[in-house]
């Protein structure tokens, strides 16, 4: 089985980390592909850079799904253009923060989010109402750290991150929290152990349930909101 | 004052049926430009064809916002990429699509949309949702017309358009119908008159409300979900 | 085009404050007529207060509609009977509390609220929840100052609205403020440049929307919730 | 105990049917005190008809309260002017389309609403979400037939009434059905046994329920929004 | 008429306390009778203890109907098996938390809660989304106290409880507080004088409305949800 | 890796079914163990036959999980007990409703489900309301056959169930249909190639979803609403 990950900003160094926790957790069996595009945003924050990012994004995620790709995951937790990826394909797709809502609902009944910007907090809110989450959502976080911040060492993002990611434990009554953010993958670790309660990173989420839905078999349907695109007469 | 429209589309027949849908309930004083952009799909028909529209609608906002327009309007009722275009400048910004739905608010307490394929059905239900008027939409209705029949005398596409807001009037307790496509804009005339409640075209409506905001002096917020994109250092 | 402002109470000082107001913002070609009854409450803080200053600016309503007037704005913010004034005419009828809600809603993603009293907060939180802002809505506080304080020189009123705009913005996450009572409105402006963020006045947002709606031409449906009263024989 | 129902229109044989519902229920040592203002409309049909209803109905009920009464009854489907009612006194309050909605929530999962005319159903929806029925009401239904005609022997009311009745439980899944009006109290014993499931009409319900915290000895909140009306100092 | 508490949880005191409680509210003609099983957990603390207690409860219930109760009170404030109940008898059955929350929002436009232990919090959260009370519950307030702790004299815990009612007052606007355990049920007269707002016991509020539901004569509806069990032939 | 299901019901034909169903979609490594208690109802129909499922149930739980299971499923559409068993471990557990409406809310923007009867239908409606789900489910439709008809060849169960999936397409707009029923479980395959779109059976779902979870390492968390049972003094 291989899944295909597409990082929609230019930031190899976050590529990377994506792909070292779709492995870390992927079943032996399974091919992870991390790419990301070279023309896009180097990060990922507000909606300008979110649109973007899409375009290129979805040529990678057609060339991956034309080469056998059986599932596709948009790793970026604002899950810029997901509904557009799985208009182009019949395999399934998922959002980073998704899965990672998803996966909290399971195993927590309220959870917080800890991102990088201000500006993501009522991205990541309408998220959570897309998804059916907002009422198990206590809060959306800013840990006030730009994304980039979290691949220089020294920054200090982490220690903010962590910061943030107590208050949502202590003041929220968050009994999960999730990384708002890809960059923070390689946190989930450790501060699950530091804060006793699942700190969630949303690649890896999205790993298994990739994984998942691409071995039940279960198709993106085509009859609706994600039909496949329509050819189009060019009419000026 | 000038309103800027664009339409994410290709297709010139529906940029000159915006202009002129604005410009029949402009104030006289009010200068309207219409342009849309070349290299987009013919129309947009879901998540794929708003994705590859957004970036080059986004060019000639950035171009319009920066040659002095007071406001702009997304012209498409999917209203795609309108946080975007929120983002890139500080004048208000409307869709069609909510100008339509603010609109009927305020003059009816239940009202129906009726759009085009069944694809943009999930679409605008969500917008209603993000727009905050999910209590007061009855339903959203697809007429099984394709974008461009709309462009296309003797398509009959007209016909299933108004027996389809026919039947929210009828059937769903619609007390006023929105016409989910741009390219029904010069319907909402007569079949006010046909149905006997007010049938809203979002562009005529956007064309207001942009005129209403743009004298208020109000800005659009720059402090949160809004707020201008930040320069990127490139970091690979 | 006339749009008549009724302020439900009987302080002449507040009606002049809206009248100030919505001419500061109104086209010049627009003619601002604004009254109030002289047998209401001289405020209204509370539902009961409410109950009785409807009739009166009824009675106002219909006059004014006779007259030829274009629009209709109840000028205070509880919005009390807007409801009722929208059935006995099929011209566009706002209140001030929607006109702010649905302005904001166009320029901040979250907004909150800054009133008077206590007992008026759950009163705009159901209006939110009517508007279908509920959702953007941060929170609605009240700054403890009775609304005809606003009108007495020295009563520091306006400066305990200002620190409560100010938490609003530092400690909601508002990116625009609304200013919960017409007596506020004069402060719009100064405290827009204070805080740095919208701060939006509802009579003036509502006169440019009254001027919208009216110059769209769009009536108040009347085959629901807003039909005409119908005539009563006296039946005992 | 006594225990004051104000029908807030001018009928007085629906007076009559009020008193003789409340007492076809009531404990035998509860007094039932029934009556209506004499210059209010005839019958509540819209939101005009509310808010002329609503002073004469509170002057009412200022008396009763002063005389002793122990808890007091809007007994009206549109529960007009409720909140105000509960502005002027500590004692417990109810509407009876509020004590229907209850009522059916404890002995039903799902039910459903017959009123008079189109006009009412998007009043009694909002008055579902405002009690926080909406998720519990399947749908509100309007029988066609004017309040009076319900008083009005040979109108064919009844059967309308019955036929739209068996339309709720045969097509929305309703497990009750709420008469949605105080003029269709006396049909409600009979229809419960031809349908099969409770019919419940809100006048005996609100009977039982104001006896109930009259007994409880809970006293209205006087410190938030039904806070007692301020006394006003005349400014103008 | 007979009234039926089920205490779940195997505590007497408890037990005692429950009937004390409604005792000290019911109709003098009322019959209170308040039992407990012998074998389920000596609290009820989180969905496994719930689980555990309900057939032996069910059980209390059958034999109780069987004897003639006129209705049924599920006397544990996170209603456990209330919907069983329901499904067992067409007599009432109401919960405590239910009944707490139904009364609360006859007097009171906004509520907190105060409960035992944080584990209850999401519990009754749920309960408050399944009443339709989430928009008027402002807070579920945990006073870190164990249920058994309000059975001890000098643990302190009623200390605790004055201080979180306190704070509901002050931090939430919340214009009644709801006592969120049985165990608190002596303690509402007391705290209502102190903090001058209703503070509602919902073993007093279940023991009205029980009487108000059967004297009404209404049933419990078996045509959907709460269905009479079906007989089953052992299929194995 | 172990998965654990526990059928509630004590039929062991449908246990065979849900471990067959498990079986075609685990991975090869994974173990699946499918048991039933013997003691509960031959079905779950309805709140009473969950009450009782639930003790055994938790039993078997408890010992699985005890020798060494590494995820469970409550393997019953109604999902009963399932947060009482998140409470007794660690471990990831999951409800066959909650897996199959979270992979529909992945592939699908709307879905609707079939279930048998209709008392199951509010069930099903307050559990998509749990998950989130509400807003993404058109409806859930009863096909009107008792659980154990479809354990029966001839019953002609199987022809009302994609009768009533057919009737979901084309008249609900689902993009996927949900089997309502474990019992169901051997129809998806058939079914989706039938009506074009997927047809989800939870066990299936949930198989893969318990792969996931427990793959990824994520632990219920035990802070709030699912910590471990408390001991217990017996207090009487």
């Amino acid at each position: 089985m291989r899944i295909l990950f597409v990082n929609p900003n230019s930031t190899a160094s976050m590529t990377a980390k994506i792909e070292a926790a779709a492995l870390s957790v992927a079943n032996p069996a399974t091919e992870i592909i991390a790419v990301n595009p070279e023309e896009t945003p180097a990060s990922i924050e507000g909606h300008y850079d979110e649109a973007l990012a899409v375009p290129p994004m979805l040529e990678l995620f057609q060339g991956g799904f034309a080469a056998g790709s059986d599932a596709g995951v948009v790793a970026c937790f604002d899950d810029p253009g997901l509904y557009a990826v799985r208009s182009i394909t019949d395999r399934p797709v998922l959002g980073v923060c998704e899965a990672a809502m998803l996966t909290a609902s399971i195993v927590a009944s309220r959870f917080s989010v800890v991102t990088t910007l201000v500006r993501a907090v009522p991205v990541i809110e309408e998220l959570a109402h897309r998804y059916g989450m907002a009422g198990k959502c206590r809060r959306v976080r800013a840990a006030n750290v730009p994304v980039l911040a979290l691949e220089t060492p020294g920054s200090g993002a982490q220690h903010r991150v962590q910061a943030e990611v107590e208050r949502a434990v202590a003041d929220d009554g968050a009994e999960a929290v999730l990384l708002g953010c890809v960059g923070m993958a390689d946190l989930a670790r450790t501060l699950t152990e530091r804060v006793g309660v699942p700190v969630i990173d949303g690649v890896a989420a999205a790993t298994r349930l990739a994984e998942a839905l691409a071995g039940l078999g279960v198709r993106t349907s085509k009859v609706g909101g994600f039909g496949f695109p329509l050819a189009k007469a060019i009419v000026r």
